[in-house]
């Protein structure tokens, strides 16, 4: 039977001697679609097919090439899709409003990077790829960033006047990572650049730096990390600095997660100042099951002349999400979930759980969604 | 030579056990080119290279997991290309003139969906996929829905004001495939939506559902489907209903086509109203030839108002199609192929062989194309 | 081991038999990143991360069909990626400004062709692809048209008022390469067309033709070519023509690079001429190190009334270039390497080494880069 494949080979591998035995390109992806019906109080309600309701749908490239003496090298393509419609997601070459691609076509939107790394020595990328921050954001939120009751439905909306084009991933960067071996110690630090002439004005528009701290052993996991985003054109975006600090704790009968964030924007009409914190829970349910739990609260300490400047928030205007599901997998590669968010709004905030309709000022929205999640 | 090479396999598999043995990802795909010339007339001509013209260029990744007990999980990504230019094609969001995306990137505008089925139950798809009316136009069409003699040339061409967002593939969908063991029965039913905030006007925009159902037995295989998308905002594009039946007889010495479409749209200014059929037949020609015959009338008995509303027909803009193709297969996966096609155009009719020139109104539109088609 | 493995597999292998067991899909690409910086005399500087510095970023599907007889049937799609911020790049649809695409989304700018060859009549290729000029670009400068000291700096820059569609690969082609065992030469001619309606106004813009001829024996490689493209709108973008001849001697302990273009651009205010010749060498240093070395000069003869036009060069305003740099291999897939380019400006030029810093008229630009290049 393998005689009749036709083998899909790398052209190096072609080329060159037993030597790439242990080196490997792989191709793998993710699909994940939902039925989803969210509904904003006091407003309308949405009927849609959503999203990476478990795991961001994408497809990938990945390879590495063992050099010898513990030496690596490596490479990441990998990028989001929205496979509702077929399309990838939108990126940023600047890591600035003007850096905005358009939507549509397939980019390595998540992770695009070569790398070389050492056992001893730890690892370095150049490229594109997520901040640090954002590894808390996933690993210790019970929704892992996904879906109607992620924690960052919270967290990032409202925090500009635009999209913050370094809130998840960066451009044009260099990251070291530490070894593996560090007796549970992990941790990173990266640095992006904006790419502009120094002659301009606001020259140091994305620029960004961060980095991320952690310690994992038994049933323990906690990392702290910090992002700092440089924008001196204050009027649009201003310098954003996004801190956190989780972790997680496997007690066998449940595992229990914690999540801080400390986000804080100085744009000219005030600063956005908003702190989320996140208890949650994973919880097995027989030997393919699994029961998701979280609690979020955000306590807004914006500025009160913020609200007239494109509807931000400002102090008081608070929110509660509350999200549970139940992940039954079909195999390690295929599962189906279900989950319910809501979120409750306060004073004249408006936030609205992820994909859905807003709601009225200070009024609830709600939604869940069910759907399969394929991995290959 | 096997242990030089470097193989690409799946994360999951390098992860996991035999247990995928009966599992598999595939990189598959079409690179479909030619030379073609098609003239208007009264009008002028046009040199070009065509896409397409016996199987559309894509590139795509397909994969199933055997869930043991009959259920299967699966996912299929696959977006057409442009390779004259190295293009992809745009899609759209959400079946409305506002959600089509900018063409250039490579997107996933064929299917893009994640499935689960069973050899009992069927299957149900989630995702971005073709609207049952189309898998008619695809089958029974000699021409196979691609190249200068498709029958869509008269079947799609100017029914709205604008590009019918539904007329091929759809998204935000669910479907439900019959199983494969009825006794040659075989068919699907599909839902999408809009998306739209049910506080906004017009909030059905965009939604559609259809089904198809057939039976396949021996030589015969028989059709029918209905596909309705609806668009409340009647100024620019109204609802719009594509009925269409056909079937193929391979009578051994030749297989014969038929196919029968109506289109129905109902804008501001009227409604238009297409009827078209196509007869056809594919005879063999030698051990790796076929010759491909087919001809077409459409009748036109749209509303006379419209003829002022963006340039639409009226009743009495007939068109008759004659098409006439040879396919030479030089292998399973490579053919050459020539085809000539014709349009007669009646009233002030004015429609075009695909890619062509367009002719002067009630002329004729012709033009053949000569290709090389690659499957891998 | 190799039972764990979810081998990827071509849907055509997996149907078909051991006929095919000599042809092969082949997955491939670079991903070359580095950190910049650059510096425009009397202005600003740029620090930056730097795409492709030793090779272009790439990803690509490529597969050959062994036919039988000498036969073989073949494609190629190939895009450029940015893998800074994970975008590829665009393209163009009609060689027109009006075909432009939006960049972001991936795309197979680079090649994009299916193919017919055969050991004695050479190879038909039909699609998207590398001018005839543009190899000679390729292989007969030093830095390989790559990185902040490659010879396009001096030779393409600022040859119109906006970029040229076809200055590096054209679409709509048809080109016939002749075969490999001619005693050493070698050579292709191309046409392409822009597809415009033969009755509009300037319907031969975008019409392209060229041809290269070269002979390799031993250390020598030698080949001259020239495309001219067709553009009557002259306002924008003239007619335009590029020569260019260019040979390597490997002589041992280096091998010698030279390189002579000529550009011509007819423009309405005038017409531009440029003239670029680079002479260079590879040293070898020690077993897995390179140094590469190149020094250009460009005499500008472009018609005085240029300068006004979009700031466009003219007679004296001349420019030369040197570039040194080293590359050190860690494998055949991966390697580090630096290189440093300096550009002096005469008259009013305002070259700028690759991703550079525009200096000040008349002044220099120059700028270094360290980076890693992955193959896989």
């Amino acid at each position: 039977m393998k005689t009749k494949q036709l083998w899909i080979c790398s052209a190096i591998a072609l080329a060159s001697s037993a030597a790439h035995a242990q080196s490997s390109v792989t191709l793998f992806g993710v699909v994940d679609l939902g039925v989803q019906y969210t509904k904003g109080a006091g407003a309308g309600s949405v009927r849609a097919l959503s999203n990476g309701g478990l795991s961001t749908s994408r497809i990938g490239f990945r390879g590495t090439e063992d050099l010898g003496g513990g030496l690596r090298a490596g490479f990441w393509l990998e990028g989001s899709l929205n496979p509702d419609s077929g399309t990838g997601r939108a990126t940023n070459t600047n890591n600035q409003p003007t850096g905005a691609t358009t939507a549509g076509g397939l980019t390595f939107d998540r992770m695009s990077y070569v790398s070389l790394s050492h056992d001893s020595w730890g690892e370095v990328r150049l490229g594109h790829d997520f901040i640090p921050t954002h590894y808390n954001s996933i690993y210790f939120d019970p929704f892992n960033a996904n879906g109607v009751a992620r924690a960052g439905n919270l967290t990032f909306a409202g925090v500009g006047t635009g999209p913050l084009p370094t809130a998840i991933t960066g451009s044009n960067t260099v990251s070291y990572w530490l070894p593996g071996k560090l007796g549970g110690v992990y941790g990173m630090a990266m640095a992006g650049t904006g790419e502009n002439d120094s002659s301009v004005a606001n020259s140091d528009d994305g620029n960004f730096a961060g980095a991320r701290l952690g310690y994992a052993s038994g049933p323990f996991d906690i990392a702290a990390a910090v992002t700092r985003s440089q924008f001196s054109s204050t009027a649009a975006i201003g310098n954003y600095t996004h801190a956190n600090i989780g972790g997680t704790w496997d007690a066998g009968f449940a595992k229990f997660f914690a999540l801080y964030n400390r986000v804080t924007v100085k744009l000219a009409a005030g600063t956005v100042r908003k702190n989320t914190a996140e208890i949650g829970a994973h919880i097995p349910a027989g030997e393919v099951g699994r029961i998701r739990l979280s609690y979020a609260v955000l306590d807004d300490r914006s500025d009160s002349g913020l609200r007239t400047a494109g509807g931000l928030a400002r102090s008081g205007d608070d929110a509660r999400q509350l999200g549970a599901g139940y992940v039954h997998n079909l195999s390690k590669r295929t599962a189906l979930y279900g989950t319910y968010a809501r979120i409750s709004n306060k004073g004249e905030a408006r936030y609205v759980v992820s994909g859905g309709a807003a709601p009225a000022s200070g009024r609830s929205s709600s939604g869940w969604e069910f759907g399969v999640r394929h991995l290959f």
